[in-house]
């Protein structure tokens, strides 16, 4: 019932809810090799069971205001998402993240979807940092962060243990008056 | 982030998370002897944190597939809602419900936002049967029923006690294929 | 250590509780053909463990007061039994219901079960309707409805998918003071 | 709708669920002191809210076959109880215990009604043993463990405080064979 | 991290957490049938995640102050223990117990470690009275109850079914004044 | 009953669990003003209730391996302590941290008692990375980052929002064979 435009190409933005469990496992089937070579996504995503148990983890995050996911799709496929992984009202942070099937890469698809979801945690939040977390070699990762017009906060040294090899993780954030400077 | 255009008064259709508490609480507040006369929702949200429970009742039902919440918004402000009390996936059928505060009565705008949801539970989520109770003193909600094209199926003799009376209770219904026959 | 005598001929209505899980399945087995073809109980019960667990769903509701399931026993045997699958005290509603396994059927024994449970309801526990919902197809239970005395409220279209086909299901009920009148 | 009677003098013995709070707590309040000697039962009792709470918590190991509680009636009146405070289905033990109101004492409706249960948890749930463990103060009460035909096990020195004092509690019990040998 | 000495000879008492699962597992394997000969816990304790669930269960204890577990090392093996299978703060009284695998007996370290965690109990937390319960038939463990100067209390007949046999249990207590004196 | 001793000053290292809620309470008091420049700590235990509710999260965290508290005792008196806010036994990271009252601050504590739980990370529990959070503007917990031998990988900026400004959070860690080179 909602969606929200991302451009011209009619990419669009909408809640992923758990009754969208198997499209969500079918999405994951098609990436899944490329999704995983940095994040753990498809390690919990593996049959229609932990589909729904992934979705409904956030579910449950958007009711206790922890969290959200939102999807992006493209000519009616689901090809890719944005997350906050953590948000934090009290705080007033936030931690951002996303995933893209293969056949969706180079589009700017998850700048576009994580402008969208950093505008409503900013402007209609009110929240004051939002953070992205990345493995330091994964490179189109940084990219979208830089585009997003991040900082790098530091390295996060051998933080990270994703199948059998430690990860130095880069944290990058950007502060609301930053965010709204740069409009 | 989310909005659906209920028509070209600019009227729109958002769902309503916990962490608008405030702002459903306010609208409740003005809607609060309007809405009550048949209704119990105002009964319900008579503080910040019965309001917050309240839609948190419905983030549980959405994380579980059993029920939904949205809000109607006319110039920015929450003037009243529709929602689906219970989904049954399984069964195939729901209960849809209303409320509108006063100053937004007589627009048709309940109306556009049932057919709104009734459009989502049947052609996307394949539901079989959509049923409306309703108190048999409470005309408007009947029109609303009428005019979405229902059927009564019958009344619930002396069914709901609300504020020391006795309700008879009208169930209206309207089946899928009758639904789309009737676009 | 509890029965109440259903007559002269011995039959008794005792408290279903979870230890009689064994009990309840080999009456469940001897019935689960007849008892299935409007009546979705069999398919809830097939082994011990389901069988406690549907016992056990009971016993909460005594807990909460928020329903009831009582065993029919003609010599010794359990053979059948009636149920509040809903009770609501601060409605003052109930919803009753009944099975029976074929061996005792024709003999009443539903009726007078049910009638000591409506009994119960109305007089000890104050309630103000009691409702019965069953399938339009199903005309032993329809009689037993007439035989109480209840009144048709109406038919709820396609509301009930059983075995892949949809029911439409009527809805009987008796109020209160009808009740006392007709004793 | 249950009752089982005690004798010819009309007193009966009924379930005691959680819906009865307000009658547990009227009849608690006119035994507090008198039960209060050596019993904490009215220290749990103390207004409608822990009634229930009390009742309730009988309901759930009902619900769990760990234990049972059960009302004794004369003239229409609550007027004692006896409870199995545990009991274990797979060891086969089960601990008794009983409370009366003062009006009611005298007339050997404690011994009549732990007969009854002791029977029920001996020959229809098929226990190996029944303890009741007593204030070696409590002579009432282990009278009562005599007229039941009970053995002292032992004395539990300094087990139980109460009200700031230390009691010796006495283990009082009966096996299956002794019981049936002795009717 | 810590370590109490049990005496010269090295033996040590050590928290027995929730990670030593693996440790424990392995120590039961060893002991598993003359540990089982009267005591259950080899039964509790059959692979990784039944000793897992085990020493959570008394962690969980530990959170609630109702029970402590201790295992005793010998040369960094970890050889028996001793626990306070409950304990309530409120009744000042305490159930304590051991086990021990059979390459580790004959050297008094259970009375040792018993010795330690009364201590424990009587003089830091303030307990009254620390019981001992052992079958009958257990001539080891009731001389651990003998050496650390406790009482027989009684003999609960039958009251212990284990491994389809009935143990009659002794129960031996302390209490704190017979305990300060006795050192 | 446990203890570790932090030099020949008599310090002790021993856990910190929720039945010492009062003996934690009183210490908070001492040190509230000076603990709570920097660490909510104090903010969070208010009253006999919420040092109780702290110290059993923590038991929590014993529970599931997830983290861990312990007391810092000078003379019988607990001044300190050191915890680990996280513990991910999976990833093989912890996080660090500390505070003390102002009567035991010089001393070295701190850093005598992160030593010993770091030890015990690395080489009792196997652990890869122990990270240490630590406001920009907290010289002193900065000072035993480095005594420790961490290295700050970055500044998280206005991170932490506390008693309504907004703090740069530096990030100190230091890996296992870093540990073991400095030993």
């Amino acid at each position: 019932m909602f969606a929200t435009s991302l451009g011209e190409d009619g990419a669009e933005l909408r809640p992923l809810e758990p009754w969208r469990a198997e499209e969500f496992l079918a999405h994951i089937e098609r990436g899944r090799e490329f999704i995983g070579r940095y994040v753990a996504l498809p390690d919990f995503v593996t049959d229609l069971d932990s589909s729904r148990a992934y979705l409904r983890s956030y579910a449950e995050k958007a009711m206790n205001d922890t969290g959200r996911i939102y999807g992006i799709w493209t000519d009616g496929k689901l090809v890719g998402g944005v997350l906050f992984r953590t948000m934090d009202l009290q705080q007033g942070t936030a931690e951002a993240g996303c995933w893209l099937e293969p056949s969706a890469a180079g589009k700017g698809l998850v700048t576009r979807a994580a402008r969208a979801i950093i505008d409503w945690a900013f402007e209609e939040r009110g929240l004051h940092r939002v953070e992205w977390q990345v493995s330091a070699a994964n490179e189109p990762s940084i990219a979208v962060a830089r585009r997003l017009g991040m900082t790098k906060d530091g390295v996060l040294r051998s933080s990270y243990l994703y199948r059998g090899r430690r990860h130095d993780m880069e944290v990058w954030s950007v502060l609301a008056p930053e965010w709204s400077a740069a409009r």
